[in-house]
């Protein structure tokens, strides 16, 4: 039964796992200090366009999170998120495990704008409330959502003119960075936030992010928040291998596009069937709004997530296309859902 | 120049990138609980010799340290190993960094005792100082040495006996339990210690090392600890697959036999050569204390540490063999260690 | 100028300072192993109708409340508590300061019921999310109101059904029980929450909070706790002292009944003049509704708290009386509050 | 019985307990913004001789110790302490619990010397290992001794010169300073070190350390820390009208010199009974070496800890005297010491 429950369902793409090969039995420096580590770094660096950040590669997401968000608080300064942000929920409280308050607002799409900030900045006036100091995006994020180039920029000037931290989640930023509907680039961001991850568990690797540290006065030291928190790799190299393949050739970011492809395919038919979604998304996560029998009766055929309810008689589902979804795999998805909603109707 | 720094330089065992390459494309349950796990876990607890533990799947060593160790405790509780304790020395504060105070013991051999545990107990009576909770023991040591089975015992009981847990850092477990003075299985360990870790990344692995949780009243919602400290891998399966092959046709133990066996021939070498020993090593680490102009000529040929000052002309250096050592290497590093001490007598 | 901005402006009640002169230079053993804490624990016991309690007196309410609520969660446990819980909004991070996250409900009232904590955990269904644990509810709330018997019970009986801790914030338990309104008794309470505290800072004395457990379980090694936090008194008969005067003679009960009746008077005051409130407190906190103007006439006589905006013309103030209110500034204020209400009119 | 047991054991100097009621109902702001704690913290400013330092009362010595160092120092930082340091022994973790490693030196008299501590940094050279940088010192120590001036300069420039904190824990410092030996004063302390405390507690206070911060990189947002971890005091004037009275008229001073002057005639009673002690103390705490008949025949008539074992057949106790402490007990004790050890002779 196909899934479409994520997009790490599978292993690496091919060229990573022959990159791996091919250099098995070489022998590299320990902890991240290895030539594939700095040469990913290198080639990432080109990528960015500017080579006065550093990247550190971490083995997953919330990792990353925990470590960026702890490494530039104070004990009584808070994390801003949206409601939805990935922290706030799906992180069974690693933040607050790290010692700071995470403050969510609501944010309809899933996004932060200055007003949301402002807002929360506005009733967190004193010593007796946590110190608003940090601002967390994802892009895209959590339900689909991406950042236009005019909105991140706005969310940049007013965490620069408030003394806030502005660090971007891009466990997807590869399907954002490459979505019809984006004029952001890796440069732009770079530009912008001051730190930002770049994601590849989620894009084609076996594990692995690239964190990028773009404010110098968050740069230092940064190893010795990676081995205090256990997320230094021995084998860094592995990490390294893989980025390395991932910014070679564009392999990233058509990965990426591909994801994109087959969502679109597959948000096209579900218009077409006649459904609407919870979000207006132009990436590889879709939120469907189906009816209950209807997704029962798709389970049969395919794996995925139910999201939550939307009403008494519908459910938003969950459907996540990857860089291995075979087009095969949509349409059969498509042609089950006519057919299963038709045999429905009668 | 061919490097003894450590058994982590080269990639993983061929078998484990075949298996890799050969499910890579299929697509798997996220987070651990997908049939590769299972499957491993399955055969972990067959080579434990019991059905009754937990097992999970972890990335690094201090990672898993730091989890099993503030799992367990309460704020006010310590755990107690000895000076050269991985978690004291090396873990850059983790166990601190999750509220715990570690107590080092001197011990000459880098192995507690009843007696040295005794004595730490009796040294903290009363609620104006930490309560020792968890004896933290690593097999084989940080300085190569291992547990005999009447010395865990002991120490078992003696645990047992004071309500403390006991927790065996099994970063180098292939290599203790191979060596010719080993008496200790992993059905013994999983008797004598409430919880265990059966290191992968040091024998064989891309990374990895098995958690395992003998006392049930540890077992209790261990994979919510795993999610808040950002340790749980999205495709866990690439861990479940790598200890499937593992603790397939005994590749563990082979890759750790072959470890020691190269050791044995370094060691045999460096005293025929009329060399001495910080620790007496039987594993696949051996610290030779050499005069210091021997291991700058040394370092000409070959990597490793430094490990300290044995006096004011000697060197302690630090030699680890791994599963893809060449017999060729240590050959030659005996033969360059011959040559250049002979031209250093001249 | 009066000010009716909280309950803690003033010194101790005299009966207070004068226990403290009585026996100012008898010795006393310390960290409250002396025999005025042994004595007050009694006389609470007795008050709280049972000798299984577990007391341990602490100098202020965040303490107590981190204190509390860290000791009995594991790391990926959290508190549920109202929007306008004081963990929530006035505790500056304290308890994610220990590393726990706050789930914060709407409730108008600033009540919790079983319904909310039931969506609350429906809400929080595996290992991706935290785990509530813990409820935290403050008796009078943090706007004024109480629960009545019914409401605690249901709640007691909904989190014994669950697996859940109660907790009750009992900063100004003192005013909740001694209103008009009130059912609950402190042997009531005692039956249906695992701790509660009993405020002394709010009602009378310098400063100190009783905190009683009970629930067996979580009465194991609490004083290690206290001194992990900083919170050991090297003089704990100070507070101890202090709680053996208020819970003689009815002390406590008789403040806190003082601060009650000044409120009533206020509050009767207030709806004369044709104002409500936000909240129906029957406690010594009250929150009129005013129009801006007059809220800005009555700062020129008194000192309160403007809480929050009501609309765009009316702010919500917070008038707190205590046991040193005397009646001639109740008075006094709704004198003012008339007359340049009528002023304001013309 | 007398009790030598420690310096808290009584209430309040009398003059600090009259100033308490002569204000005790008067009004005043919450929190330590209050005339009196304004007023203290100027009395404070004059007597260390210098405006551009912040003051900060806080409850006890812990918690001063606690919030000090966990405000100035990132996850993976560590403060370096002698082995006898109070936080290293007394505060059952305390220090770990905000998530730092102590790192403990031998240091046979109590005292950190830039030796110790530059032994230390060459320990510890790269992120696998915690980063020393907090040098932590008690003034006196835990022993009673003291450190004189050109000692005190001489950590300070070594600090200084390698981007250590420098704290100073003053739990005793009223006698350190008043001591015949001593050389340093408060101007100077100021001077030397980022950061220090004025203890009050173990000086005539109800409870009550003043926390002096000195570099202004250490000043920013301590209150929110304050807050943060629950020691905010709701009633602050108490603690400012104490330290009002202590630093008015000399009183702190006169207080501690009259604690010092009774411990020199218990020092050379001692003495000349032919016992030596642990450490060469001049301050208010003694450690003599007696017979263990001796210690146990005297416990019939004085209250006093056993400190440790100094070997088979003697034990090292622990005197402290006090403001409170009258010359006759002194007396009585040497008059119970001689007569009782005559006793054990025949």
């Amino acid at each position: 039964m196909y899934s479409f429950k994520n997009d790490y369902s599978e292993g690496a793409h091919p060229r990573i796992l022959e990159a791996m090969l091919h250099s098995n039995l070489t022998q590299n420096e320990g902890y991240g200090l290895d030539v594939h580590s700095l040469h990913a770094a290198e080639l990432i660096k080109g990528a960015v366009g500017r080579e006065d950040v550093d990247i550190h590669f971490l083995v997953g997401g919330t990792q990353t999170n925990l470590l960026a968000i702890s490494s530039c608080l104070r004990p009584f300064q808070a994390a801003v998120c949206a409601l939805t942000g990935h922290i706030n929920v799906h992180e069974t409280g690693a933040i607050e495990g790290t010692g700071h308050k995470v403050l969510a607002l609501p944010a309809a799409d899933g996004k932060l704008t200055p007003a949301l900030v402002e807002a929360c900045l506005l009733a967190h006036e004193d010593e007796h409330m946590v110190q608003p100091k940090l601002v967390y995006v994802s892009d895209s994020t959590e339900i689909g959502t991406i950042y236009s180039k005019a909105e991140l920029a706005a969310l940049s000037a007013f965490c620069r003119g408030h003394g806030l931290f502005l660090y971007l989640d891009g466990a997807r930023l590869g399907s954002a960075l490459t979505c019809a509907e984006n004029d952001l680039s890796l440069s732009d961001i770079a530009g912008l936030v001051d730190m930002f991850y770049i994601g590849g568990t989620k894009n084609g690797a076996l594990f692995g992010e690239a964190l990028v540290i773009v404010n110098p006065a968050l740069k230092e030291d940064f190893r010795f928040m990676i081995k205090n928190r256990g997320a230094m790799l021995a084998k860094g190299f592995v990490a390294g291998i893989q980025f390395e393949e991932l910014f070679s050739d564009g392999l990233f970011f058509s990965l990426a596009k591909h994801a994109n492809e087959m969502a679109a395919i597959l948000k096209e038919g579900v218009q077409e069937a006649g459904f609407s979604f919870r979000s207006d998304s132009p990436t590889n996560q879709l939120f469907p709004i189906l009816p209950d029998a209807l997704v029962e009766s798709l389970e049969q055929d395919f794996s995925f997530y139910r999201q939550e309810k939307a009403d008494a008689g519908h459910t938003v589902i969950r459907l996540v296309t990857s860089w291995a979804t075979p087009k095969e795999a949509v349409l059969s998805f498509l042609d089950s859902l006519n057919r299963r909603n038709a045999g429905l109707q009668k």
